[in-house]
């Protein structure tokens, strides 16, 4: 469990150091040995999130054990989707400033390079006040939160009617790409539009370029830039307090920092 | 009055990090008890701002306590809103990049997400050479600040024509989150045009989703993430020099850099 | 002298820190005694140049005293522009990115809020081809030089095609905020357009606000502000060599870092 | 051949710190005495790339020596090339935000400042569909990496469709300011558009500015800036391990930190 808390609270300062997430957003994990569980920090700025800031809940996002903190009011997000969704793993909500053009004039994201692939052939929109009219658009009902899950459907990505978007994957590293790259995309989509309409990868392109982003040696390579770019500035997370009176050494892979690799100490 | 000051200093500099003020701009609050009063920086650019440069103005804008220190030209528009507005806790006016297409354009800027909904439903547009034709368009004299008090009426901000806006706030967090997320909706207005005109949210989703920022778990979180992207960066200002003389501990909220948090010392 | 060349290494390096300057560009003063001279530096990149890279040029742009370092080739337009205009006491050169579209483009900046008044009514455009036919567009003739001196005229800059702009000053502080706002105005005026096409200030305006960038509380304020920037990037230029022999003490704006003034030592 | 796979090392470091390479991307250098070779690094992103991680290639991009770390998945890209331009000695794969939109849209990119000369008058849009039909779009297979080279031609850079660029030089120093100067000139192309369709330079100025990026005193400053960045940034590459061992100073051009030059030590 450390270690996937470690994780998740890594994949938290990743996605707000890339731009996805800023004072908001959140990402959650499923209990690695509890599927009816899942793994989500209190509320708190996803930068900052340590992992001794992660609680479990319930699929119906109570908190397991009773806890002081703040919560996310949204949490319902992350459980609504995990009991839909058996095959989802890791859940984030966003709203980052690339997808927010899409998300308020309600024009759909498409796959426009190989790595947007990732995120599937179309993305379904969902507008709050359809179903429940004037709210202050948080999805914080489990009705909302159910509502939200059905418009995900089978798919990686829904867009979220001038509020953002929430993106599924198969584990935190998939996420965190899917993610990443999802921004990417939609930031040159938005920008091709100045030389004419961009139109998609063919779809079996889609299907082939969808997979890159699992390839082993793609994902050592995006978790290591991403781990080391947080690194450089000095974002890392602490390690989990009781791992630390264990006094267990750091993981190799966040022991030397960028001064010190060029100070010549080796890994 | 030291952690006035200190949360004004310290307001200044984290909208001066997050974008919304450079080398110019000024935030005020009004004076903790007497409702006559408020209280601004010398002259200076406000990433720069130390408590000990706060001085207490009248609502004329005469400096309480004769100064040495230059005193901003402009410290009127704080003056004139605290006469007109006894609601209004503390104004920022600013020329922030985002909002500059629209004080430019003479184009309204309109809530287009859930945290733009602080901004109210709709903004004046003042032209200061309506009334005074040519000036350098800075605000200096009193029926200059008046005339633009008088344009902001029982709105949240007034867009100013080829200078910039005016944001009030019912205390200095409300302010703070209120002026970045009006430039974090502005951007996002200006980047969905390429996609078609953004329509804003409803009436009812507006007076609804504009009480966001206030929720106290939204508050707590923001500015701690205001706070440490401010203090990652090296920029938090010095404690007050007579609260220095008292030796009083540091804040909890600013004891811990990120780097001894990376390295495990707990708050 | 030393003082000259220090305040030239800095703004060098404002300039390069805000985004006018990258590894082009470059700046230059009048010789402070002999207005038959200039200073500029050795061909360096401005983010680099330190007091002991200025060299002293006549006003044909010959090093005064023999120099082994690489020159600037386009140091022609210094000299040019000197011998034309007996009111200019400094000279900016550079590509700024904010500049690129209207260069490229061959469309005006006009002064589109307040402080892009200090560019003037209106900019000459300059196109190296209409005289010298096919060039690699630098200018490193004498009879280039002169002829964008006389398109320059009574202006304060030059827009150059497909190649950037020069600036000019009454003094290099004058000359560095010019620089800065004249590029915050083109980046105005461009995303102003996606809101229709922006006009000018009034012409009354533009000759009142064309003044601000001298008055003494903005002259202290932003310098102060771009030179604190630079100095928490650790960017600020050394001492001049034949100055720190002398040991003279730090100048008093300088002395303090950000890390020490948050750590309480008082300026 | 430390001397080559430490500037190899810092090629990939600048290009990644200067916004042409991030999470991908790759840059490899023909061998310096066997023609029949090439240098390219393991599969790592390239700001982490050190100069250990350099790997020798035949050009069947079969490793020299069996290798147990993760190759590039296309590293064919550089074995095609150089097999097919014995001019080429340096060749950079990239999708840089500043080419997608084009790589998107299909549109050219055409120089348009005079440092964009550096690509040439223009530049083929190659598009794997054509040839090889649905695909990841990655280029893996020999056929894939041949039908790219023979779409490159004899021209600087090709644009890859909905994937990114290829660029080639006649050394690492050429390739690195070409394709950032490529980056640079698509990004005021692009911005250029808001105001009207640029036009490319003259065809003869073309020619003439092409080549300012190999004149000495360009090379130098642009190398020496690019690196100082980086440096400033801590993202200086480790020295080679064999040469620790042999305890030799470092090159005087990355001895002294931004930090040390400001407390005045020399070089």
């Amino acid at each position: 469990m450390t270690e996937v808390m470690e994780e998740l609270a890594l994949a938290n300062r990743i996605l707000a150091h890339e731009g996805v997430l800023d004072a908001f957003g959140h990402v959650s994990v499923r209990h690695p040995t509890d599927p009816g569980r899942y793994l989500l920090s209190r509320s708190r700025s996803p930068l900052l999130i340590e992992p001794d800031d992660i609680l479990e809940y319930t699929l119906d996002s109570e908190p397991v054990r009773p806890a002081k903190a703040h919560l996310y009011a949204e949490r319902v997000i992350h459980g609504c989707i995990y009991q839909a969704r058996s095959d989802v793993m890791a859940v984030c909500h966003h709203h980052a400033p690339a997808v927010m053009p899409f998300a308020i004039a309600g024009k759909p994201i498409v796959p426009v390079f190989h790595l947007g692939a990732t995120m599937g052939e179309d993305m379904p929109f969902w507008d709050q006040y359809d179903e429940f009219g004037d709210t202050n658009l948080l999805v914080v009902k489990q009705e909302e939160g159910h509502s939200l899950a059905r418009a995900l459907g089978e798919h990686n990505a829904v867009l979220m009617n001038r509020h953002g978007a929430t993106v599924v994957g198969g584990g935190a590293k998939e996420l965190v790409s899917r993610s990443i790259f999802m921004c990417q995309n939609a930031d040159y989509q938005l920008r091709a539009l100045a030389l004419g309409v961009p139109q998609p990868l063919h779809r079996g392109e889609i299907k082939l370029a969808g997979a890159i982003n699992l390839l082993p040696n793609v994902v050592t390579r995006t978790w290591e830039y991403w781990s080391m770019r947080l690194e450089a500035a000095g974002g890392m997370p602490p390690r989990r307090s009781s791992a630390k009176a264990a006094r267990r050494p750091m993981p190799k892979s966040s022991r030397v920092t960028p001064r010190e690799r060029r100070k010549g100490r080796r890994r």
